[in-house]
């Protein structure tokens, strides 16, 4: 049994990728757990209490992140750039707790996040079969659709109301296979503490993605019930060695998206017409975020979180489309294709009636997402020769709109036509089983800048005049006749939506109110959603057609080379693991730990100009810190982001590190694992109490991370 | 007579553009100056005098600014950002002039730029006869353009012989005419002051186009001739007093670009097509200098000018596109246009065969630039759907090879092959006229960044991928088969261009050389050259179409409105007037000065953080400055980029200002003036002084400007 196809891809190709059998590839499965692989390569004993404590003591941050507690009373570590959005929320003007951190030395002081929704992992449940049962063979595209999003909304909405737990069906292996998990759910999360940005984020834009680091990238906060800290007794015990070269260790977090078991066409499209539109939307967003934060200090609070998401994806996508680009990785890419699709494409008696038309298929399907051939939009916008792919960013995911206050506009209105529909017939976000997250983020009474606000919708309005055209009818409907920044500051101005009395008014008064509101953004939501809705249907309809090739080649696939191969990453709870380990850089030997000694090196060699520039309260510090404690370190483990903040644990299941980063090698993990320059980059469990003990004077937190 | 055709199409959009009978519009020919208009509206007779002394001591700078002789020795004042480019060239690691600023008190300290080279006119004449002559009536565009581009070199080569200036041929009123422009040149030119960047650019990318401003953005150069400071008795008396609110002034300078004479078809044109590629390309190129800039001071000193130029132009381009998008703006082009052309268009048989097509011939002309059926490039890189003018952009502008060793390796290929030619028929940049200016550029010995070529010829490549797909032929031919970082390292390694000799030597050698050599870059700019050639000869016949277009409505034009009206802008010395003069914004009025005082109040409001970061001599020279002395003002001259660094003078001619910047009301000027909000801003002649006095304790330079 071959079992591990991207190790056998990465042997294609040395010495850019170079993995030994074995190598540390996979975001496992809770539910199979790489016993086999754990056991031959490390000799280490996989055993279930472990295994369960290391679930229930793993977070998943909603808003994209991972985290894990470590006491028995709800206290919670992530990174400080995951827990960023609610520390700049409970900033306000004179006391920005983003830029000068926050400590709650007592519990009465620690402050509730207005809209931080927490989940926890409490089982999951292969439910394939029942998905196959309702989506039977034979259905057209159209028609399988519908099954299928049925069967999903009554399979969660069942789920949920048994266990009145927070219940999804998650698709793996691109629809080979449907599991069905089950969160507990904490949405009274208060901050504990929070470093001053400039050392969580020492080196900023510069030195993400890269190492040597030195970042302090911790945020602690605390999980309430009934008013009262949480009893949580699956926690991490904080290691206070934490890891050292050579060390396995394991990362239990969240990763978000990979692309491995995509086909050769997928990765091309990606590289031909995703990743270039999305480059672009992303580098219009940053400079305009970064003029609008260089214009004072407010400005540059107000954009804090938006410019860091923005640069940091610019970054990440950077690297994806530069590895596209390297012509080794598409070749193993296709030789590896090719093994397992000849002998079916030239048997095709057997396989045709079995597997379908596989890759030929989704190319059909790409070549439509990537069609000039885009419905006309708004009426008679036209086709401005735009690929319909483009024009769903644009106009149903909402790149034309940026603005909070727009997203929220648009899901009253949605809301008012989906929710009198039966569940398995709305769209995925309004079901009964999503709605109760929905309503949290929707009323949360956190404060939007409105200065931000029309900034950046009239900088979005004119991204999509640079798409589309300026001068279409669509275009002067939307713009009313005003060019981008008239119309924007008119929108934002006129929208009562800032308020959450008003939204719960709209959200009340369902279709009616929304028929008889004069809100301009109200108006502006109702207006493209017709042809908003028509672009998501023609997008479902191709991710059904995906889909089903994607589960025959998953068939195809693991009929080749055996099961044990790791779905692509979901934003749920994986299993990965690896060895602290150093590497070569153009000659050069890396070492892969870093210390608090070279936090203040680099600053010192960057004449302390931002983003190496320290605060004070850190160079006052500096005398009472031992400068040799280890505050950084990579190791092989296999991540991708929304593993920021995920628990990093030594074999004794304690916590050692805190993932928060990949170096710039490991950006083509989106496609194939490679372990010879790819890391993932931590803190380590040693540097943050250093810092609590002798910067922060944190004795409380300390009493309770090392009792 | 109608005199003034955009003042009337100012008078369609209120309160947008407020423009009374003899708005202060336009950027006057020195050999038609606008004498009734001045006269009438201000009193003012231009004597010959005044306009031969303005003339012969305004400077061109043929990077692309203006200056002006400011003593009888050959002093040169222009602004800090138009000096830039050589006062980084003339820093070293561990000097940094661009920072900290440079002042030789006496003048064998003065600095000898690299490759400066300033022009100075010495006369213009109108040769559209003989131009007229030699195209005749009849021709195919393609014979047209041939016997055009002969004509030309013809005039500049006779001229030159004859004179032995520097002598051009340059287009007015897109076609219309031609006149000859003679210049004295200077190639030793000698920095002699530079403020700290700090001061110069007070407010960075946040107050670019923006008001009010305290900038000191000048800087004094001093040209040489045989070793000695040139004689230079044109020369403007430097004012003590400096302009007043309500002072009449005029800017003599050399605008760059504008639009206004261009069809309705044209500007949607640009609003659609080139300028979305513009913003595009600018975005990723400024997202890349500012990652470069920003990992350590040796990187942000060599990526400073390509940084600066590019925030520039992307913050300019921005402002023309929402300029673009303002359908008050089309409307009222489309009303003036209407005007003339109905009246045309209604009566075919007068018209038809005096003017020929006109705005339908340059309709079509547009439409095939924007044409997605774009000629295949390299062999076979097939058509991947983007416009002409994009592809001509990239691969004959050179957008996807933004390095400055591959711009020396394509003029290296081009002039062995050029070279060869009758100066008639080759291409304009290599005629005869043109080849002193071009090798004193060619064989400039200032240094090149290495390491910010590879980075910035990576990004380029990666952006031509985003462009015309990453898997063609084509590119795998330029790629050699690797990704962009490794494919730019390579070749930026390899290259031996970075030496003068060796370009002096392929220079020399001729085409044998150019055979022969295996240098990467000659190679690469071999492979493409044919395919850019195919794009620049079509560029080339779509130009002739669009001039005699051109030409023809501009007959229609001064048959219709008289001909008082300035031609669009050429980067060649024109006069512009206006008034100082503050305006309204939100209701609030603002003062058309600015002073000493304002400065370090708009630091501190800013938390001295940068761009608002004033250098520590500054912050201990404000007790001994005047802080009411005056630093900056705005007038309603009529400017657009070239202008920076203009002399402003008053009506006694002295120089009152120095021009460096619009206000962003101002962007619009490249299609429509107006003098509601838009106005120029220049520094003024007393907050130089009081600098120097005060703050520089440049005793000589003060000696020399107000003896």
């Amino acid at each position: 049994m071959k079992n591990h196809v991207f190790a056998l891809l990465a042997l294609l190709f040395l010495p850019l990728v170079h993995a030994p059998l074995g190598a540390d590839e996979g975001m496992w499965l809770f539910n199979r757990p790489p016993r086999e692989l754990l056991k031959k390569k490390y000799d280490f004993t996989l055993t279930e209490p472990w295994l369960t404590n290391a679930q229930k003591a793993s977070v998943r941050f909603n808003n994209g992140g991972s985290g894990g507690f470590v006491s028995a009373d709800g206290l919670v570590v992530t990174n400080h750039h995951i827990g960023a959005d609610s520390i700049l929320k409970l900033s306000v003007k004179g006391k920005d707790l983003h830029r000068d951190g926050f400590y709650a030395a007592n519990r009465e002081d620690e402050l509730k996040c207005p809209d931080l929704e927490l989940n926890v992992l409490q089982d999951l449940t292969d439910v394939t079969d029942k998905v196959k049962a309702a989506v039977k063979p034979g259905l057209s595209a159209a028609e399988a659709a519908a099954a299928r999003r049925a069967i999903l909304a009554k399979l969660s909405k069942d789920a949920q109301a048994e266990s009145g737990l927070r219940c999804d069906v998650v698709m793996l292996y691109r629809g080979a296979e449907y599991h069905l998990y089950r969160y507990k759910k904490y949405t009274d999360v208060r901050l504990v503490f929070a470093p001053e940005h400039a050392v969580a984020s020492f080196g900023g834009d510069v030195d993400n993605f890269e190492f040597p680091r030195t970042d302090l990238d911790v945020s602690f906060f605390r999980v309430y019930e009934d008013g009262k800290p949480a009893s949580t007794p699956h926690y991490f015990k904080w290691s206070t060695t934490g890891p050292a070269d050579g060390d396995l260790v394991f990362v239990t977090g969240h990763p978000g998206t990979t692309n491995r078991l995509e086909t050769l066409a997928h990765l091309m499209h990606r590289r031909d017409v995703t990743l270039p539109y999305m480059l672009q939307m992303l580098r219009q967003r940053e400079a305009l975020l970064i003029q609008y934060a260089a214009t004072g200090p407010e400005q540059k609070r107000a954009a804090q979180n938006d410019l860091a998401r923005v640069a940091n994806a610019r970054k990440a996508f950077t690297g994806q489309y530069h590895g596209l680009l390297n012509p080794e990785i598409l070749a193993a890419k296709a030789k590896l294709e090719k093994e397992l699709r000849d002998p079916i494409e030239s048997n095709p008696a057997k396989y045709w009636k079995e597997y379908g038309r596989l890759w030929r298929e989704i190319e059909d399907t790409l070549r439509k997402e990537a069609t000039m051939d885009a419905p006309p939009l708004f009426g008679s916008m036209g086709n401005r020769g735009i690929a319909a792919e483009r024009n769903y960013a644009l106009v149903e995911r909402g790149d034309a709109f940026d603005s909070q206050l727009f997203k929220i506009a648009r899901h009253l209105v949605r809301l008012a036509e989906e929710r009198d529909k039966d569940d398995g017939k709305r769209l995925p976000e309004y079901r009964s089983s999503a709605m109760a997250s929905l309503q949290y983020q929707l009323f949360s009474p956190a404060p939007i800048s409105a200065d931000l606000e029309r900034t950046k919708l009239a900088g979005s309005l004119a991204f999509l005049a640079e798409n589309v055209g300026g001068g279409s009818y669509g275009m002067s409907k939307i713009m009313a006749g005003k060019p981008p920044a008239d119309r924007a500051a008119e929108l934002i101005a006129g929208t009562k939506l800032a308020s959450v009395a008003e939204r719960k008014r709209l959200f009340e008064g369902g279709k009616q109110a929304i028929a008889d509101s004069a809100d301009p953004l109200i108006r502006l939501a109702v207006f493209i959603d017709p042809d908003a809705r028509k672009l998501r249907e023609q997008f479902d309809l191709n991710q059904e057609v995906l889909q089903q090739a994607y589960a025959s080649i998953a068939k195809a696939t693991f009929e080749h080379y055996g099961t044990a191969i790791a779905p692509d990453a979901t934003f749920t709870l994986r299993l990965a693991f690896g060895v602290v380990k150093g590497y070569e850089v153009n000659g050069a030997q890396l070492r892969p730990l870093t210390t608090l000694g070279d936090l203040y090196a680099r600053s010192t060699a960057q004449e302390n100009e931002e983003p190496f520039r320290l605060p004070k309260s850190w160079l006052d510090a500096k005398a009472k810190l031992d400068l040799t404690t280890p505050i950084n370190f990579v190791s092989t483990a296999d991540t991708i982001g929304g593993n920021s903040g995920s628990p990093v644990l030594n074999r004794a299941g304690e916590l050692v590190g805190i993932n928060f980063d990949r170096n710039r090698h490991g950006l083509v993990r989106n496609f194939v694992y490679t372990d010879v320059q790819a890391r993932h980059v931590s803190v380590h469990s040693r540097g943050v109490l250093e810092a609590l003990r002798h910067r922060y004077q944190a004795e409380g937190l300390l009493r309770e991370l090392v009792p």
